[in-house]
């Protein structure tokens, strides 16, 4: 397949957008096989399926490299008690927080979880999302925590959609174990890993190095055992307060960090050292009225690599739109629309280790989306409008 | 046509949203004609097409009662160079900003304006979206702003949806009248308001009272010639600072005042006594990054009705989405998600002196939007997603 007539923004190198005007793409068995302007394209590929685009944008396929889209229930009622200006007392004892989510979700069955985590992964697909991570966290016990991440699986064998799992069995300590967060760590987090591990359900482990969670003395213990099972780590890390989380993750090689609202500038030059990402994830921001912004002139400075994500979670970021990620990210955190974009592609494969995705250069999986717009800003600019004309996965529309 | 098997958000009166569990509505001749609890359907409405709706939630349809949906041109490069770091005078110098807009628009041929506006008009449709109200404002001559309400009229030619058109031609000084904004006010704005009234165009007029647009003076001489014409009025006001215009708006009996962040307690009062809807545009704040948040409270208190809006235009709010306006008048100024259904319901009917519409009772048009949410509360709660499952527009699904 040759797509002639297009703007590329490759993001592979230099002009800004690695922007190719006038571009095509070849396709062939599924990978990218040439892609550069269309008065050069290789003769050999004008004998198959010729496909003009108008002049339509393309860019890779969108990755969303932090996500908790599986989860049971909602939580639009302790939103609205919220906003009808109940405390946190009266929101926790009507059942809210994160412990609700919990209930909801080892109530569900692991059909369930993938039912209703697909509504929010077809709204990702329409907006040309091609690969997602989904972490686990709201199980939080051995058969619960599994049965997220093979909801998690299921999600990848019921669309056309790869999926990468995290596991996060250190996200919250369970109502059973409240108080004994040690406990949870070595009776429950450590041996639900091994186990799923085992069933080959694990692509990287995460955790939630907070005061609300864990400390880094606990995240530690998650993490070696994660290093002696040869598992990549990530680590949401200063979201509400700097406990040296970013710093912790890089020690051990992270593959990103993730939130870092109070990382500084000693922080981005760690991550920077250890070539770790970071997930900027402004969702999460916006709906907890944060007001303290992740340094992005130190990432920027430091040479750390910048991914945006949507954090779909039902409780602070309830938004399941990566698109709205990017303008938000620019909006809110003073990105460009280029570092949005590299944000939700290049480096949102980064994230994930994923060496095959997140550009269009030779050689790489044929995911692009093509965009009714003329220039890669538009993506950035809009406000809850999806522009994409057209997903391909895998070289199949 | 019976609707059954539904939770109802009638939005007509106690208790909250007007709820009715297990509710159905009997709609005859593209009207509402019965609406309460299935179990006391009268028997007459048995008789026709019968739809389970499996416990959905049904609303009103949605009203989106402040757009600039017509208009010329983006400002996506706009956007980028801020963010790259470019001065208001880099901006302005490379052809940025409102003037950008009306160049655009009048270089667009009107049906070019209509196919345009049609992508963001199919966007809030496909969120149920019934009725829209659609301003001029970027042609700033007679000419056309006649071209840019015309094109709003196709709108609802081409679409099956509702349009209410206002003559903004006070909404910025054009280039050629620089500095002389009263000579532009009585020698094109003015006359131009007359045109488009004699052609049948203009449903009510507005204007934009700010320091870098027009002053209160100016805005009562426009007002002064819809008053004489027989048009409703409504106003732009105290957006980035309090020139008196909600006051003003309010001693011509004006159907709304848009924005406010700066109105005050005072202003509140006026609005209460002259009937005048408080417009609430949350995505212009949020692309301003304004601090000042309207007076939400001060609303409540004096009893002005609040409506919920876009602002849908290229420049301060590039947003189509209601649903997020919805959750941004939650998230960043702190109404409720019942608050904020009126909003896009009741309270922007009334905003457009629309009687028939905007709730679901006896009477009205059946307008209704049917979602595969449980609660209402999880439409303001969602970020940037979209449980629609079907509209109704005029009975018609
Ligand atoms: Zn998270
Ligand atoms: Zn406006």
């Amino acid at each position: 397949m040759l797509l002639i007539n297009a703007t590329l923004a490759t993001m592979d190198g230099s002009p800004a957008y690695g922007l190719v005007e006038q571009g095509a793409v070849a396709i062939e068995n599924g990978v990218i096989a040439w892609a550069g302007p269309g008065q050069t394209v290789p003769a050999r590929f004008d004998a198959g399926e010729v496909i003009d685009l108008d002049g339509r944008l393309v860019t890779p396929a969108l990755i969303d490299c932090h996500t908790h889209v599986v989860h049971g229930g909602n939580r639009a009622r302790e939103f609205e008690m919220r906003l009808e200006g109940a405390s946190y007392e009266e929101v926790a004892r009507a059942g809210g927080g994160i412990v609700s989510t919990v209930a909801a979700t080892r109530a569900a069955t692991e059909d369930e979880l993938v039912a209703s985590a697909l509504t929010r992964v077809d709204a990702m697909i329409a907006e040309g999302v091609s690969t997602l991570e989904i972490k686990s966290g709201y199980g939080l016990d051995t058969a619960n925590e599994l049965k997220m991440l093979r909801a998690a699986k299921a999600v990848a064998a019921q669309r056309q959609v790869r999926v990468r799992t995290s596991y996060l069995g250190a996200h919250a300590v369970p109502p059973e174990y409240k108080g004994r967060g040690d406990a949870y760590i070595d009776e429950v987090c450590i041996t639900a890993l091994e186990a799923a591990h085992a069933e080959g359900l694990v692509d990287a482990v995460d955790g939630f190095c907070e005061g609300i969670a864990f400390t880094p003395e606990q995240i530690v213990r998650v993490f070696e055992r994660a290093k002696e099972l040869g598992i990549p780590v990530k680590l949401h890390a200063e979201q509400l307060s700097n406990l040296g989380g970013a710093k912790l993750a890089a020690e051990y090689g992270a593959l990103s960090a993730d939130h870092l609202e109070y990382a500084t500038a000693d922080d981005a030059a760690a991550m920077a050292k250890a070539g770790s990402v970071a997930v900027i994830l402004p969702g999460a921001f916006y709906t907890l009225r944060e007001t303290a912004a992740p340094p992005i002139n130190a990432f920027r400075e430091a040479g750390v690599p910048m991914a945006v994500a949507t954090d779909c979670n039902p409780g602070s970021s309830p938004m399941s739109s990566l698109l709205l990620s990017m303008n938000m990210a620019c909006t809110l955190f003073r990105m460009t629309p280029e570092e949005a974009l590299a944000g939700v592609t290049r480096n949102a494969a980064r994230a994930l280790a994923l060496d095959d995705t997140g550009m269009i250069a030779p050689g790489l999986r044929a995911d692009l989306a093509i965009w009714n717009v003329e220039h890669p800003a538009e993506l950035a600019y809009r406000i809850g409008f999806n522009p994409l004309f057209k997903r391909i996965f895998g070289g199949a529309s």
